[in-house]
C-alpha cells in the first residue's frame, strides 16, 4: 500500500497551508490549498441523511462548478450543531476569502472529528490573518495530508503524470478522532484542463467503483466527501487517459483506507462475478466485507467458507443459486476443497492482502470491493475512552 | 434475564428426549419433543436465501398446518450440503416416523452447528431406535433446551399458564458453534386448541415484534426457525389472553438471546417513537443496534451520542429531521445535555440492561428492538479456533 506513496508529480498553480491552529494540542489541524485560479470542481458527499455543516456549505459553493480554495479542520467535525454550525462553516470561508480578495463562494470547507461540538471558529480565523503571505509554493501536499489525519496511523496521498499535466490524490480516514465515527475525506487537484461535466462524470465514476466499493465497519459518517480541482493551467489533456490516472489514484487511497483502518491487520478484496448485473454483484460484495463473521474468520485465518455463504445469502432481493456459486481464493484463483482447508487458513494466516472471487455464475455481473478484518484492537479503538 | 426461567406449568400430551448421539464428544446433542396426537402447528424461517436442508423439509412437512414431533439436533447444521443435505433430512424424519408409527410429514427436524459438513445420520438413527420406549413423560424440558444449544451459556425457557392450559417456550442462540454463525431456533409448544389460522397469525406477530426486533450482529443465520405446536388436549382458550402470554413467553427468550450472546455484556434496548410508521421505526432502531460504533460505545459507556445520530441518518430511506430529533436514556427516561455525560457514562457503564428512547418527532410510528454491546470477547469467540 505504502509503496504507492509519492508525490513526484505537482500540478502547476497551487500552493498550501499546514498548521496547528489550536484545535488539537500539537499536531496539524488545519489544512489549505489554494488554486491561483478558480479550478473546475466536482464533489460527492455523504450519503447519511444527518449531514455535516461543511457538507451542506460546500454543496452550495460547488454548485456552479467552481472552486478556488479548500480548507479543513481535523479534530471537530461540526456536526449536530443546528444553525450555528452552519454559520460557522460560512464565517470560515468568508474570512479565509476576504484573506484571499476572493468571492466565499469559491471556498469550499470541511471538518472531520467529534459530533456535536462547536467549531473553534476564532482559532481558525486567527491562524487564517495574512493568509495570502503564509501560503507555500510549491505547495507541500504531505503536511496538508498529515493536517486532515485523525487516527490514520499514515498521511495518504499518490501522484500521477498525464500527459503534460499532473495530479495528486490525498485521502483521510477510515480512522476515529476522539471520540467519533470514521470521515472519509479525499481531495484531488490537477491542473489538466478539464470542463466541469466531463470532469463531473469521470470523477463520479471513479469514486463509484473506488471509495464506495469500501466498507471498514458499515457506519456512514456524516462528513465523508470526495472533491477534485481542476484549475487548466498544464492545458488539455487525453480524457481516457486522464480517466484511467484518476481511478489508478482512487484506487492505492481506497487500498490505503482499508489497510489503515482501525485496528485492522488485512486488506480483504473480494470479486463477485457472474451476478445478475453490476448493482447486485456490489450489494453482494457489500454483504460479505460487512459481516462481521466473515471480518472474525479473516482476522485469524478461519478457512470458514460457510459464513460467506450466509453472508451471500443474506443479501436483500438479490437473485443467486446456492448450487452454481464457486469460491476461489488467491491473487492466482484457487479452489480449496474441504481437504484443503488448513491450506486455505495457511494462505489467509500469512497474507496481507486476502484475495476472494466468487463465481454465481448467474449472468454477467461484477464488483470489486475493499475490505479488511476485524479485530480486538477496532473494539478497542471505538470503546476505551472517555470523552 | 434468568429469573424469567421456569417450568411451572407443562402442557399436557407431551413427550421428551434429550440424549448425546455421538455428534458432540459428551454433551447432549440430539432432543426431541413428542405430542401424543398432531397438533395444529405455524412455523417462520430464516429470510436468508441459503437455507439449511432442515428448513426446506420443515417447511414442506408443515405445510398441512399439523405438526405432531420436532427433532433437532446441535453441533451441525446440515447447510450447503446440497442434494446430500436434503435427503439426510429428510431419512431422520422417516426413521422418527417409522419409530413412532406416524406419517413422516408429522415430523419438524431441526440442525444447528457448522456448515458445509454432512449431518452424522447414522448416530441420530441409531439413538431413536425403539424411540416409544425411550421418550419420557412428563417432559423434560430443560434438558431438551440443554440439547439444543450451541455456544449458549445457559438453557432458555420459559413457562406461563394460559386459563387452563399451559405454554412452554424455548430457544437457544445467538451463538456459535465450533466453527460456525449464529442459530436461532425457538419452540412453543401449548396444550391450548386454537385453530391452524389463529395460531399462525397470533404467532406471526408475536415473532414479528420480538424475536425479528433482535439483532445480535447483523449476521443471519441459514437455520433460523421459530415452531409452535398448539395439541388442544387442555380445550379451548381466551385467544387474547393467549396472545399476550404468547408474546410475553417470546419477548423473555428475546431478552435473554440478547443477553447471551457472543460476548456481550449489556443488553440494550433501544425505543424508537415519532417516525414515519412503524416500520421505519424499526429500520432505525435495527440501524442503531447493528451500528459497530454505537455498539463499541456501549459497552464501555461511551456517552457518545454523535454515534446514535450518525446510525439514525444512515438508515435507507427514512424520513427524519435532525433539529427534531430527541435522546432519553434509562429506564425511567432522561434526556443529558452537553454537560451531563458524565453522568450519562456512569449510567450506561453501571447497567446491564441500557434503554435508549429517541423521539423522531415525524409523526407516530413506533418500535423496541434489542441488542447488545460489541467486545472483544466477541472478536476473539468468532476469530481464534482452527477447523
Amino acid at each position: 500500500m505504502k509503496e504507492s506513496l509519492n508525490l513526484d508529480y505537482i500540478p502547476k498553480g497551487y500552493s498550501s497551508l499546514a498548521i496547528n491552529c489550536g484545535i488539537k494540542d500539537k499536531s496539524l489541524d488545519l489544512g489549505i490549498i489554494h488554486s491561483e485560479k478558480p479550478a473546475n470542481a466536482a464533489a460527492f458527499f455523504t450519503t447519511n441523511k444527518i449531514k455535516g455543516a461543511p457538507v451542506l456549505v460546500g454543496k452550495k459553493h460547488i454548485n456552479d462548478g467552481l472552486i478556488q480554495t479548500l480548507i479543513v479542520n481535523s479534530k471537530v467535525s461540526n456536526v449536530a450543531m443546528g444553525k450555528k454550525g452552519y454559520e460557522d462553516a460560512l464565517y470560515v470561508c468568508k474570512k479565509t476569502a476576504e484573506n484571499l480578495n476572493i468571492k466565499t463562494d469559491l471556498i469550499f470547507p470541511s471538518s472531520t472529528g467529534v459530533i456535536g461540538r462547536p467549531l473553534p471558529v476564532d482559532k481558525i480565523v486567527n491562524a487564517i490573518t495574512n493568509l495570502k503571505t503564509k501560503l507555500i509554493h510549491p505547495p507541500d501536499f504531505k503536511t496538508f495530508a498529515e493536517a486532515i489525519m485523525t487516527t490514520d496511523t499514515f498521511p495518504k496521498y499518490v501522484s500521477k503524470k498525464i500527459g503534460s499535466s499532473s495530479l495528486i490524490a490525498v485521502a483521510k480516514g477510515a480512522g476515529m478522532i476522539e471520540p467519533n465515527m470514521a470521515t472519509m475525506l479525499t481531495y484531488f487537484f490537477t491542473d489538466a484542463e478539464i470542463e466541469a461535466e466531463a470532469l463531473r462524470k469521470i470523477f463520479h465514476k471513479a469514486v463509484d467503483n473506488s471509495f464506495n466499493c469500501l466498507s471498514v465497519d458499515s457506519d456512514t459518517s456524516t462528513s465523508d466527501t470526495a472533491l477534485i480541482l481542476a484549475n487548466g493551467l498544464a492545458g488539455r489533456v487525453d480524457l481516457s487517459l486522464f480517466e484511467e490516472k484518476v481511478f489508478e489514484a482512487a484506487i492505492e487511497l481506497t487500498k490505503m483506507l482499508a489497510f489503515d483502518a482501525e485496528g485492522a491487520t488485512k486488506l480483504f478484496i473480494v470479486d463477485i462475478e457472474g451476478a445478475k448485473d453490476n448493482e447486485q454483484a456490489k450489494k453482494i460484495g457489500k454483504s460479505i466485507i460487512n459481516s462481521p463473521l466473515v471480518k472474525t474468520a479473516i482476522y485469524q485465518g478461519d478457512p470458514n467458507w460457510g459464513r460467506i455463504y450466509m453472508a451471500i445469502g443474506k443479501t436483500p432481493d438479490v437473485e443467486i443459486d446456492e448450487e452454481k456459486i464457486e469460491l476461489f481464493w488467491g491473487k492466482t484463483p484457487k479452489k480449496y476443497s474441504n481437504d484443503e482447508l488448513k491450506s486455505l487458513s495457511e494462505y489467509i494466516k500469512s497474507s496481507r492482502e486476502i484475495y476472494l472471487k466468487i463465481n454465481l455464475n448467474i449472468k454477467d455481473g461484477i464488483s470489486r470491493v475493499y475490505g479488511c478484518d476485524l479485530t480486538e484492537e477496532y473494539v478497542r479503538i471505538n470503546a476505551f475512552y472517555t470523552t
